[in-house]
């Protein structure tokens, strides 16, 4: 758990609950250090939950990938029994931390904490992440049956679930531990959504033209599997004009409910205009 | 996720989570349908809790079993990814059922069911089930490093974690959704741990005695690995004597705290007496 947990990465779904939880502080008028610590325990689950799905995600009976943040993927160190069970431990550890912390009697926080671990275990299992990770093993042929077709929409929607929900949890997460109302929780989420395709349509991108140095983790995977991508099904200027259009609705969003002071602005522009 | 939920099974641990419902409702003199309605979630949590162990334990990589509940394990039929992300899928789908059910606003009963998620996910997790099957594998030679070796301590620390834990929280869970008093949880704890332990006694005998087709599983499993077991470090008798003496505790302790009417009683002989 800690190999993997403690190896790096980009952290940018804990980053976008810490900076929703922000940008709901700054509407509100109230300080944002109190929303950091109530949006913290989310945040760290939330990076939980996600390094568990890299494990599982890397094991040979998925996308057996070898390399990953730069180092030599859990299984290909602990064994393939050792990485499911890790991945196990951080998805119940992440619960677990949601229910704990933040340590508090106030009703209204603890309706919060309920909401969240709600909004997490949804995004994670089989009508989000997990569902969309079964989606994507029937389109690589990695499932009984006859290998999924996915067309525009229909790899829209698997990305949607596999990583879209995740990310809109992160963000809606952070809005709702600082106390956003519905309307506020409803633009972040729309915000996320947005900012969840185009980081997929750039991972897609940079798969081809990316290097494993710059990326930690092999490219050009998605060429050499039967998956579809973005580049695939629109060659690559459609595909970055596809995410120019996420960042603009995003960014839209933002301005609309008055969110857009504070960090989600760059981060959505990172997202777009990363290297790795 | 469905294949293995509804392969039958014992249901022994949410029937657990009923009956410790049930019987704090007794000794509090509350209507016992009342408790039910809000401890039927946790049940029906840990069922699927339970059910996704099972299909993790009984991968390739971990136990590598192709008998399950009177039919071919998951892996078997769907293959390896699949089964690793149903199982996945199943333990989010547990936590957001937690979170959900009841519905309600009463802020005792919130807490209560926030209590439950911590107390199911501490016993799915590291310090539980995933640790104690972690040692599970390291006992069996199936991960990096030398064997581990256990003695008859070592070996009931890893069934307090690997099976107890769950065992425990399932009656715990019943018990605190029922508003049971702290010094009730405790008994019901107490009697739960002693259960459990006594279901993996009985667990390890079966293997050796019974058939598959009274187990709906591989008999003899055991005795072919290297894995220890009480029979093989305590033999027959002793193991039964032991089972035993787990049953007269836990009777013990419930007739300390006057939880001995209802079912918990039936139940614990049964886990003892049982043939399957």
């Amino acid at each position: 758990m800690r190999y993997s947990v403690f190896a790096g990465g980009k952290r940018l779904r804990p980053v976008l609950t810490l900076a929703a939880a922000d940008a709901v502080a700054r509407a509100d008028g109230e300080p944002a250090d109190e929303a950091f610590d109530l949006a913290l325990p989310a945040a760290c689950a939330i990076e939980l939950i996600h390094t568990y799905s890299l494990i599982h995600d890397d094991l040979p009976a998925m996308d057996n990938d070898t390399l990953r943040r730069g180092r030599p993927t859990l299984h290909v160190v602990y064994g393939d029994g050792i990485a499911i069970l890790a991945g196990d431990g951080l998805q119940a550890e992440a619960f677990s931390l949601l229910a704990r912390e933040p340590q508090t009697a106030d009703a209204a926080i603890t309706q919060r904490k309920l909401l969240v671990v709600d909004v997490i275990a949804h995004a994670a299992g089989a009508v989000g992440m997990v569902g969309g990770q079964a989606i994507d093993l029937q389109a690589a042929g990695q499932a009984p049956g006859r290998p999924l077709t996915l067309d525009g929409d229909g790899l829209k929607r698997m990305h949607a679930r596999k990583t879209g929900a995740v990310i809109r949890a992160s963000a809606v997460s952070g809005a709702v531990m600082a106390g956003g109302s519905e309307d506020t929780v409803t633009s972040i989420d729309r915000f996320a959504s947005d900012i969840g395709l185009a980081f997929q349509i750039v991972d897609d991108i940079l798969d081809v033209e990316g290097s494993a140095a710059e990326l930690g983790k092999t490219a050009g995977k998605d060429a050499a599997s039967t998956k579809p991508t973005y580049p695939a099904l629109f060659g690559l200027d459609r595909s970055r004009a596809l995410a120019a259009d996420c960042l603009a609705r995003a960014r839209e969003t933002l301005h609309g409910a008055k969110l857009d002071e504070g960090w989600l602005v760059p981060i959505a522009e990172w997202v777009v205009n990363r290297r790795s």
